[in-house]
């Protein structure tokens, strides 16, 4: 039986930066990493769309995912680690009624000097080949699809390689002295009586108990504070001991398509939004799916971050489906980009959204010794840095967190029980 | 396949009481209820401890119960239906900080002219044979419990049965022309796009959809309005359609002794607090066992509402343990209450809680045709009658209930998207 001052569970993103700014702090702790799968960020965080953006009407996601991306930016130009940051740029395609929506909220962010640029729809449609005008298009009024009115240009925004993060973080946590087992799987969170009588099966309910640890499938591993990082199987383990977390796991699919086809290869390489000579991460209107491009690859990432009816499910494998792309995704695009007409994946994968289902932000509290550090709800990567940095604030008790670029951020704000999120009205 | 205006899905008091206010509203409806179970009320609703106050902090408790108790006892006093309701009263015993704590909140509700009743440690160790001062006992400190400071009488408040209630709705609903199929089991919501376009495969995501009903194993049931009242299951049933309910099941388990000894005997047919001639429901300092008198049975039932590290589980046949008992409830209640040395149980039983784990309170709210009503987190028969009534008015679209006594109540207070649920500061 082995003893750790800390025992961070989930080597993904979020578990791999919060151990990292923890043992950067405190380089004589034993902190140990626990993954169930073979290498760090296999889990959710090798499925995800990587991608960021950094204009949010919400104070919290705009600190978040600002601070994180700083310091990605910092780490590949100054630290010389690649990780295939690129600023492509978001596009937001936005119907009429959308666009009227946001338009107070998109001048109150341009008020505060938030950076953001106005496309009309014709303009896009010279650009991009866009089909703005669904009009005469019988089908597209069938599926309900709406014309483009405006487009939303965030340039603070773009692409970056998951996988290259979560080894930066894991070498220099490795670096620190930190330790990781891969390949072990925690069963059950450990708990023990604040003091311990000396009785068979206690803690009985009279006693005070803590989190001392968890059971895995390679023997006990007792620690000083637990810390809970396997986003959407946070909550299958918490159940076990009667915490709420307010996560909740759903798939997510990303279908991946070749541009070998002149017209769709034009597409991703249009010129004049970025430096890179790319299309920008783009989201068509309502249901918003939306395209990653991947230029280096030649080929366009697609997806959709799917809502009711689909399941809350926790799967340890789950699957792309088939039709998901093609009686889905496939009949939306081609309606706004006819440059994907025939279009198949070549590739598909799937993957699971740690879902805060209180407001779509992380939450990042402590309970008996146990930390909790999840439910990103899809911006587990662009947010990782600053949820690590909160999480080893809380750990220390600290609080306000310093993010990145000496930002304070209040680390209750986070929690559960003094939760100070405004509703993000820029929601994609 | 059966179409029905309405379905239901539960025969709990939850369920019953919804299905008897829309009926009375609508006696033209065709609403079936179903339950998995082959009689009313044989889940969670058997399971309870039958208990009731209607002495709150919150607005929303006080209401909800307050109306639903007035309306038992319009239904045993004027309509002559046997509830076995009984105002015993609640006694809650306070430890010294406890009682600074609530003591603001109980001048306020006196202000309020709501009705409560002040003891002195001293006048309950006369009256009960209570131990209140504990500092001798080095076992007692050792379990860190705390010396009786004060004793809190509430009179509007008692016991009841459960099952009489639930039969009440149950042949009612019947009268009315209700229709209820027992031995039925849920598998699935059903959900169909609001426009079908008669595709394969539909709803696709980029389609509108509804809940049109639910897959049972005696066949499917079409519905133009779902109710799911299916308490600690309910959210088992929504995870599969993704919506959120923030509702856990809980294990709660009822242990019962009888008082073949004399001084257990006088313990229960205590005078003085109530004109059925008994010990009011009475709760423990922290950990908060009580202790709900059965004076007709001669027997009391001996419960507590567990907390961390209990798990949030749902069990199909959840059973009571033998050692939450002797080393919990036993070793805890001795300690205050004598009379109970070597008191063993002679049954047991256990149930689910549905807690609803944002603030406690039941939800009531509506989506693509989906209404739920649940979360009475161990308040179910207190609230039902209330808690039908504001789910029938939230079937009418109407803004606001009206309970029994023709009080109004918001019905979006209960909601998720408008929740408007204070904090409850008189806990148990």
């Amino acid at each position: 039986m082995s003893e750790y001052d800390i025992v961070v569970v989930g080597a993904g993103v979020i578990g791999l930066s919060t151990a990292y700014h923890i043992k950067c702090r405190h380089p004589n702790l034993k902190v140990l990493v626990v993954d169930k799968f073979n290498a760090a960020g296999q889990g959710s965080t090798a499925k995800s769309a990587s991608a960021f953006r950094c204009l949010f009407s919400s104070y919290v996601n705009y600190m978040l995912s600002d601070s994180s991306v700083d310091f990605y930016i910092y780490v590949q130009e100054k630290m010389n680690v690649d990780l295939k940051l690129s600023k492509v740029g978001y596009l937001w395609l936005l119907c009429e009624d959308d666009y009227k929506e946001l338009n107070p909220v998109l001048r109150d962010l341009a008020s505060k000097n938030l950076n953001y640029k106005e496309y009309e729809a014709d303009e896009l449609a010279d650009k991009l080949g866009l089909v703005v005008h669904l009009a005469d298009d019988e089908e597209a009024e069938l599926m309900g699809l709406k014309d483009v009115y405006k487009g939303i240009f965030i340039p603070k925004a773009g692409i970056v390689d998951a996988d290259c993060i979560v080894k930066f973080y894991e070498s220099e946590f490795l670096r620190l002295g930190g330790e990781i087992h891969y390949g072990v799987k925690v069963e059950n969170i450990l708990v023990e009586p604040c003091k311990p009588l000396g009785i068979p099966d206690e803690p009985f309910f009279w006693q005070e108990s803590r989190v001392s640890g968890v059971k895995t499938d390679a023997g006990v591993l007792k620690a000083k504070k637990t810390i809970l990082a396997a986003g959407a199987w946070i909550p299958q383990l918490l159940d076990t001991v009667g915490i709420e977390c307010f996560i909740k796991p759903r798939k997510r699919q990303i279908f991946a398509v070749q541009t070998n086809k002149p017209l769709l290869k034009k597409l991703l390489f249009t010129k004049g939004f970025n430096s890179a000579g790319c299309i920008p991460f783009t989201i068509l209107p309502k249901p918003r799916i939306y395209a990653r491009p991947f230029p280096t690859e030649g080929v366009f990432w697609l997806s959709y971050a799917d809502d009711f009816p689909r399941a809350f499910k926790l799967e340890e494998n789950p699957q792309p489906e088939k039709n998901f792309y093609e009686c889905g995704i496939y009949q939306v695009l081609v309606k706004y980009f006819p440059q994907f007409k025939d279009c198949r994946p070549y590739s598909a994968f799937a993957g699971l959204y740690e879902i805060n289902t209180l407001d779509g932000h992380p939450v990042v509290f402590e309970e008996n010794d146990l930390l909790v550090a999840g439910g990103a709800s899809g911006s587990g990567i662009m947010k990782a840095d600053a949820i690590g940095r909160v999480a080893a604030a809380l750990y220390e008790g600290e609080k306000y967190a310093l993010l990145y670029g000496d930002r304070k951020f209040k680390v209750s704000d986070l929690s559960i029980k003094e939760r100070n999120i405004e509703l993000e009205k820029l929601q994609i």
